[in-house]
């Protein structure tokens, strides 16, 4: 078993902003030799995410306004002890889901047709970190 | 170590079902011949996802309806770019969380008494894929 | 390729209770004697979850409170075969996710500085078990 541990540095010019990382993701998965397993996907924030979906752009923009109307800004607790602020980008994370099991094989990542890797990200303009780490063979 | 793929072909005979997918499940571990290990579960579409839930089948409507009523039909972007009009599909499969990552020990999916795999699909009436990718020994 | 299982027994006072599990989680890793892999992190129930937040204690005020907004008390089909009454705590599990996948590099979980592992019981006072399952060398 061989495994490999890289990171993806991101920097969003908006405070939610959504991207898509396919292509950075298998050029990391290229660089670890790894061509049968699994790759997780691990922002090491709590105000971030990753997750899977259709290529068409206009689907972030539904999805971002989705989650501002079922989170909206308002009197948070965390916003009392934080001065970030903060409070609806840790649970827009939450809901998102945080992190990604992607499959593996024969070299790439082992998506459907339309399947797209988006960066979520809630609380940006600031650097952070993805981890990535591919077990395998 | 050693990895296994295959694929479980669903079709359903509504837009919205949710089905009980256990069994299909662990035959294909019993196919794979890893006894322990992790089975990744990785719907290849962006409209459809699977869960764990509790055994007893009412849930199922419960859970359709609290999607439902969190994500109505309504005025999406991706619906102005995509004659599917599926836009709430992919919007309920992100908020269920798409794939699992299931314990293997033993030769059996290493499951809770109550515990029950399940299939929703959100945009149904056509055939879809399943990828189940097992790693172990 | 190693494996190990082990148990986290979970016993709350409250119905809805979120607990800081970050130091359990990582007990039982240095009971494994693993230390390159992954780490799943899986609840042998459905309603329960566990998922990662910020250290900051009043996230999970307000965590608690949004799933309490998002799904009220009121009349679920689950609650008419089911004499828990729990139906909400099904619900809520689901939206929060369920399980985790950590990654573990040097014999550590390889979490972001301010990452928390949080158990989120949902109807609780009673015994509970959470599967370790470590994959790795």
């Amino acid at each position: 078993m061989k495994t490999y541990r890289d990171f993806l540095i991101m920097r969003t010019e908006q405070k939610l902003e959504i991207r898509d990382i396919t292509k950075e993701v298998s050029q990391v998965l290229a660089k670890s030799g790894i061509t049968d397993g699994i790759l997780l996907l691990f922002p090491h924030h709590t105000s971030a995410a990753v997750y899977l979906s259709d290529s068409d752009r206009s689907l972030t923009g539904d999805f971002g306004e989705l989650l501002t109307r079922l989170i909206p800004e308002g009197a948070y607790q965390h916003n009392l002890s934080d001065d970030k602020q903060n409070a609806t980008a840790h649970l827009k994370s939450l809901l998102t889901g945080h992190h990604l099991v992607l499959p593996v094989t024969e070299g790439s990542l082992d998506l459907g047709v339309y399947q797209t890797v988006y960066y979520a990200e809630f609380d940006g303009q600031r650097d952070k970190e993805i981890l990535v780490k591919v077990i395998g063979e």
